[in-house]
Parts: structure tokens; sequence; C-alpha cells
């Protein structure tokens, strides 16, 4: 699949799908479910595809760190959708800090 | 700041400043010293992150869930950037399973 | 039930249960689909039950960080079952700390 | 170090170090600094060295094992520390689950 210049389109797109999701019946959709379950479910998926992020990177497993990274970043953005957070929150967040550069960087990320 | 249609944009931006500072001096640059301390060094980061995401989450602080998943996002792309991965890989991953819905979504997770 | 002078003899006894499972039939025990599923079943079982750790401590659930540590320290001796390495190891090498003290105890461990 | 039938006995007194140490200056023991940062600085260190362990095992360096599961559980010491809980709690609850076996074992962690 094509992914161009609206690559965060893509996180937004999803990021509405998940939010109409929220009080969807649970029986049918997994992001349905992970919504009903709560917040401690959601994070617990966080830090199971985090781990599992390592683990395909030990592995040297091109494909499958692409795919625990994708994993991880879906979960993050349920995690937003809980808290009503946008994904261009994060973006924003991220555009604010590729304006500073080097050690500034670190310390920004410190403050 | 604003993030509009050219969200992706951002996180291709990144990544090729990433990749840029892949062998540049550790001292100049934190994501420099990321790269030269290696792997990891790279892993421990994440984890840390996403430790730190259910951490901000549990406090229920907002503004703090934000910053913590801009954090894990920004080692997730130093990880790629370390394996050659480009993040449009990781979001056509995601745009490929926005296609699936319902259960089927969580099938091809699990596939 | 008591649990005496003879604490460790429990870590003791039950490394040597799980010793006896490594090689017994999955569907009869937890533990032997553990050791059956492999390392990164068991790595991920570890960093599920730290998470749930984390999350049990944030809610203030003193019963609920009982059972997570329980959880967490049963899975890491069944890691330490699968690389052959006994609790005594471990023990040791937390006396060995106990007998520095103060800063000198920090600089031992990152060292 | 020998560490013989009163392996238990460590925990115990290492726990009792721990607990002398919750008031003490910062700056005199790491242990007490970790007192003084709190709560979520001990959570993001159990989950560091939950993320090492799997590191050490994933790099098949058995010594590094050792200790990365003796830090683990030191730094859950200090959790159960400060949430007031003794090490003979956990290793109770061990134990109870020790009485079990085959897959009763696995719905008593489920329940």
């Amino acid at each position: 699949m094509k992914v161009g210049g609206d690559d965060g389109e893509i996180l937004t797109r999803l990021a509405q799908t998940l939010n109409a999701r929220k009080g969807a019946d649970p029986k049918l959709s997994y992001t349905a479910k992970l919504f009903a379950a709560g917040e401690d479910t959601i994070l617990k998926k966080i830090a199971e595809e985090a781990a599992e992020t390592l683990l395909a990177s030990k592995d040297g497993d091109r494909f499958h760190v692409v795919r625990e990274v994708a994993d991880l970043w879906f979960h993050c953005l349920v995690l937003l959708a809980y808290h009503n957070i946008g994904p261009n929150e994060v973006l924003s967040e991220l555009a604010r800090r590729e304006g500073l550069s080097g050690i500034e960087e670190k310390k920004a990320r410190e403050s």
C-alpha cells in the first residue's frame, strides 16, 4: 500500500475509527473490546508490545520489528483515544522538539 | 504549533534527521549518543518510556501522557533508523490494518 | 501458610518443581506449557508481570502488589530454570551486595 | 558466597536493611535516594530491570541473567518496603501456589 506525503493522515484516520468504536459492542471489534476492558488492559498491551519490540529487535528480524512497532503505536493510539487526545498533539510535541537540536534536544526532553 | 495534513511529514523529517546523526559525534547530540551506545541502550529507552507512559496515564495527567507517548515514539524512530527502517513502513502496516475491521482486525494482528 | 526461617527453601523447592516440569506434557501444567512455548514467551510474561506490578502499586492495592510481585518472581524462577540457574545464585548475588553499603552499594550495581 | 538452607533469611535481612534506610539521608545510600525519589522512581527501576533481564536472556549471557534478576528482585524488595510489605508475604503467596499443581496452578493465578 502506498503511503505518501499524507502519512499523518493515516494516524488521524485511525484515531477517528478508534473514537467511533469507543461505545461499540465489544463483541464486534478488538478495539471496542479494549475500550470496554478499560485503562489497565490498554496499558498492559502497551507494555507487552514494547517487550515484543525488544525481542523482535534482538532477533534481528526486520519485518517483525515493523509489525511490533506498528502494534505498539496502534495501542498508543488507543490510549490517546481513551484520554481524548488526538495523535496530532503527539506529532506537535515531536515537531516542537524537531526545532531543537544537538544537546538542547536532550535538555528539552529532560526538562 | 500547527500540525496539518502533513502530520506524517514530521515523522519522515524526524527520521531524516535521525539518519543524519547516525555517524555524528556523540558529544554533539543526544541521538548521536544513543546510536553510539548501541541497540540495547535504545531498547532500554523504549522500555523506560513505555513504563513512563503507564505511570502518566495512571496519574491521569493528560499533558504528561502526550509527552511520554512522544518520547516513546521518538525512541521507536531511533530504533527504526538503527534498523534502516523508515517510519512509512510502520504507517503502511497501520494503513493495511485500517482496511480491515471488527474482529478481522484482531485476527490480522494475531496471524 | 506459615513461612519461617526457611523462606528460601520455598524458592528452592519451587525451582525443583519447575525443573521437573521442563520435559512434562504441556497439557498437564501451566509451567510445562511455558517451557514448551520457549524463551520469548517466558520473557513476555516477565515484562507483563512487571507492568502489572506497576499498575497494582499505582492503584495502592497492597494485596494486589503482593500477588503481582509473586507472579513476577515466579516467572523469573521459570526463566532461571530455563537457563539452568538455581535461585540460590540470585540470592548469593543479593547477599554479596548486602555486604556493601551506602553509596558503594550503588557503585557495585553500576560497575 | 555460601547460601544454604537460610536463603530466605537473605531476603528478610535485606528487607530490614531497606526499612532502616527509609528515612536516611539520600546522599548516603542509593536505597535512601530511591525512597526519597518516591514511588514512580522505584517503579521505573522495576520496569528497567525487567527490560534488562530480557536483553541479558536474549544475549544468552548466563552471568548477566543472574545479575539482572538480582537487580529486579532488589528493586521489588524496595517497592515492598515502600508499601510496608515484608518479603515473607510474597514467599507465602508462592508457597500457597506451590501446593497447587498442573492446570489448577494456572487457574489460581488467573482467578
